[in-house]
């Protein structure tokens, strides 16, 4: 959906002129990249800022004034929008470096009453963030539909048919979960809760759709009465009879969902009454769900282990029976998951990363930028692939990161590599009183690289969905107190083991597991947990310098190896995969 | 001050009759333990609540109303304080089971107008905790002087000399400490500070004086005025000419102390509008009060050593040439350490606890509870000794905590001992970034002995005042939030590294050192710091489970071992004492 720069001065001519023939003419309007539910991925009905400006970036927020145009985004896309916004009339704002929003806003002089900005497109944290300082009339509230005249091509709402989750897979059914959010409403002297966030709404009445690629959600607001008479607002035709009648018998009648659109608007600008609980629920996966997600891992592990071991066959033959790229070894694994029966959907674009662009943390292989995997014959070094993938099964979400060396790996690549395991083998076999939360926990995860001079910017570990959103709140493993420290560890947590290094123009490796928190033990000094890895895939043991190993941590190595060996191998039916396999997890 | 309970229940109703008495009749009064300076330790003059309810613990609030008499205690005091007030009219309330005064209070039939504190022995934060759901026309504020009448035996106000700390070992003058708070006023808009703080005055003004054991304060207030005219509230008779005419040349006029306290009280009920920076910038010690710091160590370690060596002569030789208890090792300790010039103090009451004692975090041994060291002849186990103690010298303070087998340790106490080790020295030989704080840091000290199923309750480590409290705010190294996340570390910073495991009833193992946070290197990934061990002084490593240390612990060891001895060595002249550092510090 690249738009060519002529393009976009048409466009941003063209809203100038509607801003000026508005009822109250507009002298500025904001368009950030968000949905009404505040989603991660976001339909391209929404797509907005991306139609507009031409940037194609998953993040950003574009500002257009009678005469001037601005686009800020993070530090992950300031080059793609330098090249994007070229000979448009955006300018850059950088996050962190130059003005935000509110600094660049104090210094215009704005008449009242005249900054334009979506409702539909807006959650309340960031309206907080960016009017803070702002009058209250001098913001003009539109919805986004407002602009359809405009952009005439804009994608319809999507209209997948929405499904029920088995109650036999889910461990609970809908009616227990939204009888606990009654009692939970009671409780707190609340006689309602309006619920605008996808994931939630599936969670609590167990349905699923697809209406954009990785997070299995309907378009559809919620709301709960302790009175006992509930509404989802959705578009009806997307419910098929036995959804609505189900429905029913839980008191939920059905109302359009522009209506429900209405209604989240309306409570923009008041704060919440009561907390809402279910994101708190929701981390805490029941017996069913568990098991759910270990029967996942293992159809994940096999695909993975089938994936690798063909690989290792291309590689031993220097990569010649075809064109092996990024890209296309992304296929391969997509293919190689979907021959199960169960596989749903990835639960988020690929990453494979070859040389270099491994240490763009969230490079994603496009076309343009998809490379061949050629190590040079004779070279030691720059060969490593990094390769996050996962999947949404019938019972569960995958999420896994390894790195794999194709050619010969330099002294330095493999003691990045190690201590990049070390971090990730010490957190995974953290033991810890109830209690501990993300913070406390992300230090095991970074104190030997930190040793070695060596860090990461991004999270250690997010909560993953039941076949639901594969990063989900407010799980984390950080190293910021931002989120972390709001929700400790209990038993049930799933969450992700994933640190990182990345050596900017040369090469990235981080590696990944699934962690399922699990009661260790009871002593005088407190409940212990710990976690039980969920995740089967063997590490690449020639990238592991074994001087650099602690006994202890060798120890962890071997009797994880030993466990993905055995799970695996019966499932694999190929000779070759199995000596692969049993190659691979050989202990150390 | 052991008071019988047939005294304290006179003084109990001594005081009912002289609440009925007041001009508003008092309903109830409260008693903390406190001092207008929220002092650590607190002066026999302010030790109300001990005087009145008979409870010799450092930490309580007694209440007493025209019918009931309560004594609200922590956990660490149950026992004690039910010993010391059988027979006397106060009943005990313990902190964290039983109902707090808040909860009691509002279940009260109380009138208004009738609760009486007194102005200058309360704190902002505890005046705002107790009373926030009181009407402020029910609290009668008072002054402790008030009880002077009944309370005859009061001690006076302590009234030892004021002493100028010598430019060249702070490091900085009082001018350049003072200039900086004038800027930091003037660029927060405020016209003045005020000051009720012992060691931040004494910071500020590079001044000390006793009067009290180990937190050598003069007891004062101080008002710091942008204007530039300052006042010092203190007994003028205590300061020195010389000091006098120091203070004259800052600007600083002289003012009565119960102007101050009067100044205090009337600022008590107001929030602080500036947020006092000196915390923040005394937690920084600079290059001479760094290198103060190392040289009080290595005082410290040479008192250390020798006595190590002459009671581990005394051991061999089975404990018979004269009668060693805890207090006697204690002292002998002392003795030690007050053979060197530049001893001013002992940093806190030394905790020497021997068997049992030792699972007591705060024990303190007293003519009552001390008992004699002597190892079962043959038995093993149940003789850990363990050692929390420090100084003040000329230059710098300390704290440092050994433990010690004076017998033959069980496997038991050998594992206990080495997982408190590893958590030691792990976090000593943290390397970190820059920002990161501690409660990320304490994870490192935890994380061997969570494995084992064991845990502490008390913080990792805490701030070390120079020359002043041992226990220096805000930097602290805990597993709850408290504080620890509020100061990123940085280099300057000096800390403790001191976590332990006590089993109840049976042995208890700490291990203390002094860190001194430093600049270690800057790569592409950041700033990163780590410590310099300040302390100088062998672990015992009879109590060391080698099987249990992982290499690269083993190699932290022997390297500290080693610094130890080169340093210590050459100031030690008796040959027994360096035979004995020698084979304590041989590598394992």
């Amino acid at each position: 959906m690249m738009a060519n720069m002529n393009l976009i001065r048409e466009r941003v001519e063209m809203l100038r002129k509607w801003m000026g023939c508005q009822e109250t003419a507009l002298w500025a309007l904001v368009i950030p990249t968000m949905d009404p539910h505040d989603s991660e991925y976001i339909a391209g009905h929404w797509q907005m800022r991306e139609w507009l400006t031409g940037f194609t970036g998953s993040a950003g927020m574009a500002v257009v004034t009678q005469d001037d145009a601005l686009l800020w985004t993070d530090s992950r896309y300031w080059l793609q929008a330098e090249e994007q916004l070229a000979g448009t009339p955006f300018r850059l704002m950088r996050e962190g470096v130059d003005k935000d929003f509110r600094s660049w806003l104090n210094g215009q002089e704005v008449q009242a009453g005249r900054i334009g900005y979506f409702e539909d497109m807006m959650s309340r944290p960031l309206y907080e963030d960016l009017f803070a300082d702002a009058e209250s009339d001098m913001l003009i509230h539109l919805s986004s539909e407002a602009l359809n005249p405009l952009w005439t091509d804009r994608p319809p709402m999507p209209h997948t048919q929405v499904e029920l989750m088995p109650d036999a897979l889910v461990g609970e059914t809908a009616a227990q979960r939204i009888g606990r959010l009654l009692e939970y409403l009671e409780l707190n002297g609340a006689e309602q809760i309006f619920l605008s966030d996808l994931s939630e709404i599936c969670w609590l009445l167990n349905i699923r759709a697809s209406d954009i690629p990785f997070n299995p959600y309907p378009l559809c607001f919620l709301m709960i009465n302790v009175q006992g008479s509930h509404t989802l607002f959705i578009d009806r035709s997307r419910v098929p009879d036995e959804v609505g009648e189900q429905l029913q018998r839980f008191n939920i009648r059905m109302d359009s969902y522009a209506n429900g659109l209405v209604l989240r608007c309306s409570t923009l600008q008041k704060a919440e009454e009561t907390e809402d609980p279910i994101p708190f629920w929701r981390a805490i996966k029941n017996e069913k769900e568990q098991e759910g997600f270990r029967q996942s891992h293992i159809l994940d592990g096999v695909a993975m282990v089938r994936f690798l071991s063909r690989l290792e066959g291309e590689r031993v033959q220097g990569f010649r029976n075809s064109i092996w790229t990024e890209l296309s070894v992304a296929r391969l694994l997509e293919d190689l998951r979907r021959e199960s029966k169960d596989f749903l959907d990835l639960s988020f674009e690929t990453i494979s990363a070859y040389g270099p662009h491994a240490a763009t943390v969230h490079y994603e292989p496009t076309a343009e930028t998809d490379v061949p995997l050629v190590p040079a014959p004779g070279q030691v070094g720059g060969d490593l692939l990094l390769l996050d993938s996962g999947a949404h099964y019938t019972f569960g979400t995958t999420d896994i990161t390894r790195t794999i060396c194709l050619g010969t790996p330099t002294e330095e690549e493999r003691r990045v590599y190690t201590l990049v395991l070390r971090g990730h083998l010490k957190l995974m076999n953290m033991h810890f009183p109830e209690g501990t939360n993300g913070l406390q926990l992300d230090t095991a995860a970074r104190m030997d690289m930190w040793r070695g001079g060596y860090d990461f910017g991004h999270g250690t570990g997010h909560g993953v969905g039941f076949r639901s959103g594969v990063h989900e709140g407010p799980l984390q493993i950080r190293k910021d107190k931002r989120y972390c420290t709001s929700l400790p560890f209990c038993s049930g947590q799933i969450v992700t083991d994933e640190p990182g290094i990345y050596l900017a123009g040369r090469f990235g490796v981080r590696i990944e597991n699934q962690l399922l928190c699990q009661e260790a033990e009871q002593t005088d000094f407190g409940r212990f947990l710990c976690f039980e890895c969920l995740t089967l895939c063997p590490y690449d043991r020639r990238l592991i310098d074994l001087s650099l190993l602690q006994p202890e941590e060798r120890e962890w190595l071997n009797h994880y190896h030993r466990r993905v060996c055995e799970t695996l191998l019966p499932l694999l039916s190929d000779e070759a995969d199995r000596q692969w396999l049993q190659k691979a997890t050989e202990p150390i």
